[in-house]
């Protein structure tokens, strides 16, 4: 298998750059080929702007089209590219980030709007009355798995149901859903460590020890069960979940979790 | 009044540049004090390093108690003083913004992940067994009001209590309730114009008056009423709603909003 892990964190010497050595460790000892983007290292650059469009950008700037134009006529910048081509190499792909207000830090965002560009990660397929694109379970990624490893510094009873910032899963669907299910990756439970600045060498080990339990089951893991665009769960082109269709009580993010 | 507007998209002849342009004549003609950061033209650094801490950062890095290291002694770049100035400055805060995979641009995200340092946008008050810190209602920012006005490619329905992205409400929520409201922002209901690339000259024009009218209300209009963390609604520390406080029906984020 082919991992692919998305590393943002500005010190390697940190929790989460353990993290990904274990990945990395654990995964080649147990025969697997893997990449790592670190994007600090990288010097990842965040802003979309009229340079990432080389010679298909207007004047002005039409972020949507220039961008899928300039991924139609391979005008993208190399750092792009060269991220669109690990992604079709991979079978999974694991973003690897501590939990920065409540999503990901700047740099990672910053690497999903400039890699997923239109044609690529989104723009896939017909938009009409009658269908609004190849989204949603179906485009370029499909066939493909993805998970989230995150680290969180404040305790998970702050992100549970009734917590104050909202459940862990809500914060993360338009993560989960929006960017890498979006494209057609299959999404596994992401691996979450909570307090993460005050974990003893103990609860340390503990993790490391889950952690290596997720990553050797990479392939075995049952995804969330989203449900498929255009799988007949939806009105289209309004895209809404069809009446009666949901477990009682659901609503929200929940809706479109099948079950 | 002063007004803080955060601008953040790439083309200043875009739609995100005359809504702003529209605000700085609106507020300034009704005699309001403007001021406008304008990320991409101030080329805003997005990625949080140990760049930003000068003297104050240690090795290995650490961000949260660096950061806060770096605010107590004044250590923090020019960059991120002036804005945390301007925030002071302000009675309004508007952030404009297209929305790029269901959340901000990664250089308005990089505004908040350097300028909401420890000490300024987080880590204020007492955290311990029986209260954890001030926010969410309470903080440095306690006073002032904040609006979003946010544009998207898609339909309105897409973003529906059924739509297959989630309510509007929800996707907002990381950044009304965890990033605006945290520091202790009030939070307005925000503009949202869909199909942001399809408007007609009429629906524009229609937009640009809804525009002014929310613009010219900003001190009467009341803001949504999210829950005080420390007025009794949560038990501390687990910070969790306290059982039976909700309305029939409410769970997840709308838990967090009275009534």
């Amino acid at each position: 298998m082919n991992v692919f892990i998305v590393h943002a964190h500005p010190e390697r010497r940190s929790l989460n750059g353990a993290l990904t050595d274990i990945a990395v460790d654990t995964l080649t000892g147990a025969g697997h080929q893997v990449r790592v983007s670190d994007l600090y290292a990288m010097r990842w650059k965040s802003a979309v702007d009229a340079d990432d469009f080389g010679a298909a950008a207007s004047s002005p700037l039409d972020v949507v089209h220039d961008s899928g134009r300039a991924f139609e006529t391979r005008a993208l910048t190399a750092d792009v590219l060269a991220e669109q081509e690990k992604l079709r190499w991979a079978d999974t792909v694991i973003l690897q980030f501590p939990l920065w207000w409540y999503t990901m830090p700047a740099i990672l965002k910053g690497w999903v709007d400039r890699v997923f560009s239109y044609g690529f990660g989104y723009g896939v397929g017909e938009h009409d009355e009658t269908r609004y694109g190849d989204r949603f379970g179906e485009g370029a990624l499909e066939g493909k798995r993805a998970m989230l490893s995150v680290t969180v510094g404040g305790p998970g009873s702050h992100y549970s149901d009734r917590g104050i910032n909202g459940p862990m899963d809500d914060l993360l669907y338009p993560i989960q859903h929006g960017i890498l299910y979006h494209p057609g990756m299959e999404v596994l439970p992401p691996f979450v460590l909570y307090r993460a600045g005050r974990l003893s060498a103990e609860a340390f080990a503990d993790a490391a020890e889950q952690w290596k339990e997720r990553l050797l089951t990479l392939e075995d893991t049952d995804p969330v069960p989203y449900r498929s665009q255009n799988g007949g769960d939806y009105e289209i082109p309004a895209v809404r979940l069809r009446e009666g269709l949901e477990s009682p009580g659901r609503s929200g993010f929940g809706l479109h979790v099948r079950g």
